[in-house]
């Protein structure tokens, strides 16, 4: 299917690649339109979007806008000085939304609130109602904690995505106003601009590259690329937290505050592709295998301390006390998709999806009214919650409410992560019920993935007399698969795999079949030794499911007193009934009678190891993701097997 | 030897009983004249205390009483509203020096400094640099971070200290002062007294009872209570960092910022003492237990959270990530050497013994010079420091500095923990060279503990014809020991122990001997299952040291990779050439050899459990308390053993 790049469609999602991109695969045009996720996203669009003005408005953020332009009395609402980024990322989830659906209720709702948005920006392009309301009109005095250019970056990718998706341009008159005032101010000693200087916290960086493709104008390209190689040099004190302890160009580790961490290596993906940046890529790719290899939860967590939300060090994966913050999944989400189309390699696909199914998905309820902050693998038995934004209970809304908007806008633009297309074909990243298309190619897709394993794949559109590659990831965790693709069935043992793809190259005719089939048999998981937080614990995972048990499944006492019982076989149970409709898995264990030790818990070994005894138990392990959606209680991902 | 409690000596050290008491035992002097811990004091004697004036007058804090006394130029110095208290502590400390060691040049800093606070002091007895230079004089408006009455409760204590160790009433009539003002503004409505509250920060209730002890004011008795009791119902917004979510008395668990936990269990533990209120002792006893039962870590370090430096849940107690703030474990002795007296039961001495050969030591260097705020159990293979005040090196002044005078007011009033009287007799609750004296009794005691387990006892003065009983405490680790005494030689199958004491009645003759042997072999110790954070590890301790591995000793890489083999015999090795002289323990074990599992470091269990291979390596435990006086390097207390 010999055709130029530039004949590719170019889907109206996030990552929109520039004509001369150096990315190896683009993304593709899919839909969701039935299954797990598209559930999950008709939540997001009736009930977690539609509630984001009224929340937005009681929280005071609204207010703060009106009153930067003049239009409301009273004073300033809310703690921190980037509370306007709570309504950009809201206007960025409802765009995308418009994208798709053109809710009319919707569309007045982001016009209202453009509008103010609009009003409240200065006649120079500035716009940020703290310093304007609060700090009488100073700026980029305090360029550590402002969070100026982190509000703008938060701006921009909004207005993007309000005109990539909906043609509109008002948002996007205004982030360019207050983009081209960056650009009149920042830059190196020798530009003539009066600050060389960065943001504490990242994220304008991969908004300008994105006002890049959307408008064409290199010089935010070169901005963004600016701000990029500025940190590391001490401009803020040289903190890793602020994410200035070592350029990014030199740096062998993630570390510092992680979504921080997270957005910068997005920016510097965004780069690479757009520029052919050699360095900031193998940066990328370094920073990215340190990072899975030793700083990630199973379930694609990201960040263990609660102290300065950091990455800690490596192997340093606590439960109870996993930070693991909303954000910085979505943060690695948006990271690890741009490496994943400048590299065209599976691997980052297989983190995504480990991210969407657990770290990320844990963050929002069921009913799409509630979020989590943090995401603990452990609530012990007798827990005291402090409340508050890191609380293990899930909360309305936040005082500091990054992560609700933040989670809105990625199951917004969900299906823009799903697919993504090359010259040779199309390259399927993601199972979903729907369609990926990818410039003549369409193909039909039908599954109930995660809970059963078969997608049955239709070809609908291709060249009658061309060959092109159908590209399948093969997830990571996959010990068996099989594909069935017209006379010809592969497995494990003789699939044309290279680097977790799986290539069938034809010609395609219009209703040719592929039906892949993975095996969901629920297994155990160890971690590497390394990991001293789950020595002698093992996992439930089911397919890219990791599960967890919750007290409540489990009445007569706590978890933090069962041991799983590896020799014995897990079962699978679907339960209709249960959490919307899920898949359990259920395994065997007790519950371990404890010694009386008297008032110290520590004792000398006694050289004899006898299996300890305790009452049988049958476990019940539901899907992380669907966690703390019942009563308040204890939960458990790793259990001791002794 | 009946005798009537005034009978005995009222030594010049911190918790002075009195008259009424309803504690069961009575501090009793002591005096240490070499071994372990003379050579400690005597660095923080020579060393620490001098230096002190020095760090103060650098970090601004003296500059602050100047500045408050009108003397100085200038604004206020320093980053919090209680820098005042380094100030208080560190006199409290050299006061307790001077009333062993009449220490001219000290004397006249003493001097000077106590004039700089009497200077600075209103005319209506409040004082507090950072309300009268930063706030305008503004007072008691924000009890919750003020800390005016923690400020105050120091300089009580100082004062005390002043007054009880070299008889001076300058540093003691500040302090009255300040407390008769406090006075006239708190109580309850019904009293007229203008504010209903207590401070954020607990720490004038212990002080106000040694202020009742010191002057016979009972009001000041009466204030203590009234503060006590008004914890726990929503002066402060109710939350547990500020001991303000449930009364004391209902409490069930020790929670919230360690040291506030701590120094008001203290407070309590001195009502019960004074008043015979068995409600507040039963509090204390039940809060002493389930703390130390799920919340205290090995070292007898307390606090697990970094964030709010809280207590944990029950059982999180982990180990890179431990607090274990020095104040804590300083605030841990007082309040358990109070519950020691209160009760006269021997396992709160087992915990003081253990905390300070451990958790508390470790926070102070061999060179008496740099400090620890933080004392984790283990520093990871690959650890970035954040530097600043929770760092995992040595520091030598911190911004917030609040535990390097604790520490030195600790080593200077040591010898007042040591020993206690009662009706009955002696109790020796900590074995040191030199002697103890209860009412007509002293003995005379010689050991290298905690090297060697030999404790030479002499009894130098008696009465001549009436028995009495010297009360031996056997600490809670010691599997095995022997007593001789006279023609009699008891061990633990046949000695007259009771609740922890060996309880020796005799009609003893001045030169008679006692020798204690306490069994040090050294020893591998296991938690309850229930402490996931050390699943699968042992601790080396040896007598009441834990000990840990450092990188330094292990060279060839890191710590996170070694197996102790606990099959193979543990043995002791003396090393007077390292670390000032130590014991070590050398085991047996091995560097695991990790398979690359490639970028993901989970992975399914295969059922087959092949004792990994590994380079055999050669373990050199160290001493905990001294670890991080050479090199940088990782650390590890809890060792996997498989």
């Amino acid at each position: 299917m010999p055709r130029t790049r530039s004949a590719l469609p170019s889907p109206t999602g996030p990552v929109r690649l520039g004509p001369d991109t150096h990315a190896a695969l683009r993304p593709a045009a899919a839909g969701i339109d039935a299954g797990f996720w598209h559930a999950r996203r008709a939540t997001n669009a009736r009930v977690s979007i539609p509630q984001g003005p009224g929340l937005l408005e009681s929280a005071g953020n609204l207010h703060n806008l009106r009153l930067a332009a003049g239009a409301a009395e009273g004073g300033f609402r809310g703690a921190y000085p980037f509370v306007d980024t709570d309504v950009y990322k809201w206007l960025e989830a409802a765009a995308w939304q418009l994208g798709q659906d053109a809710d009319e209720s919707l569309a007045t709702e982001v016009d209202r609130i453009v509008s103010l948005v609009a009003a409240a920006q200065q006649a120079d392009g500035y716009l940020n109602t703290w310093f304007q309301l609060v700090k009488g009109g100073e700026r980029y005095r305090d360029l550590r904690w402002g969070h100026e250019l982190y509000c703008a970056g938060h701006l921009i990718q909004a207005a993007v995505a309000h005109h990539r998706a909906t043609g509109r341009a008002e948002l996007l008159d205004v982030a360019r106003g207050f983009a081209d005032h960056i650009d009149s101010v920042f830059g190196l000693p020798a530009s003539g601009r009066p600050i060389d200087g960065i943001d504490g916290h990242p994220e304008v960086e991969t908004a300008l590259v994105e006002l890049y493709r959307e408008t064409g104008e290199r010089r935010y390209l070169d901005l963004a690329g600016y701000f990029v190689d500025r940190h590391g040099h001490g401009l803020l004190g040289g903190e890793a937290y602020c994410q200035d302890r070592v350029p990014l160009r030199e740096a062998t580790d993630v570390e510092g505050h992680a979504v921080r961490q997270l957005y910068l290596l997005a920016a510097a993906a965004d780069l690479a592709a757009e520029t052919g940046d050699a360095e900031l890529r193998a940066a990328g790719e370094r920073l990215w295998h340190s990072m899975t290899t030793a700083k990630t939860h199973l379930t694609g967590g990201l960040g263990a301390h609660h102290d300065q939300e950091d990455f800690g060090d490596p192997y340093e994966l606590p439960n109870e006390r996993a930070y693991c913050e909303t954000c910085a999944a979505i943060a690695s989400v948006q990271w690890s998709w741009r490496l994943a189309l400048l590299t065209g390699e599976a691997r980052y696909s297989d983190l995504i999806e480990r991210t969407l199914y657990n770290g990320f998905l844990a963050g929002v309820s069921l009913d799409g009214e509630r979020w989590l902050y943090v995401n603990p693998l452990q609530v012990r038995d007798g827990h005291t919650d402090s409340g508050g934004d890191q609380s293990a209970r899930r909360t309305r809304w936040f005082r500091c409410a990054c992560c609700p908007p933040n989670a809105m806008r990625l199951l917004a633009s969900l299906e823009h992560y799903l697919a993504s297309g090359d010259d040779r074909g199309l390259q399927i990243h993601q199972y979903v019920t729907g369609r990926y298309a990818a410039g003549p190619v369409t193909v039909r897709a039908e599954t109930d993935y995660p809970w059963h394993g078969t997608v049955a794949l239709t070809v609908e559109e291709t060249p009658a007399d061309r060959p092109w590659t159908l590209s399948l990831r093969i997830p990571q965790w996959a010990r068996e698969f099989r594909v069935r693709c017209g006379t010809r069935t592969y497995d494990r043992t003789d699939a044309p795999l290279s680097d977790g793809w799986l290539r069938l190259e034809r010609t395609w005719a219009p209703g040719d079949q592929i039906v892949l089939e993975l095996g969901l048999e629920p297994r155990l998981t160890a971690a590497d030794p390394r990991v001293d937080a789950v020595r002698g614990c093992v996992a439930i995972e089911r397919g890219p499911l990791v599960h967890c048990l919750e007290q409540v499944d489990h009445p007569g006492g706590g978890l933090d007193d069962i041991v799983l019982d590896p020799t014995r076989p897990l079962a699978v149970k679907h339960r209709p009934d249960l959490l919307g409709g899920i898949t359990t898995v259920v395994a065997a264990g007790r519950r371990r009678s404890i010694p009386d030790r008297g008032w110290w818990p520590y004792a000398e070994v006694d050289g004899t190891h006898p299996e300890p005894d305790g009452e049988p138990v049958e476990l019940t392990a539901v899907p992380y993701h669907a966690w703390a959606n019942r009563e308040d209680g204890s939960m458990r991902v790793w259990l001791p097997t002794s």
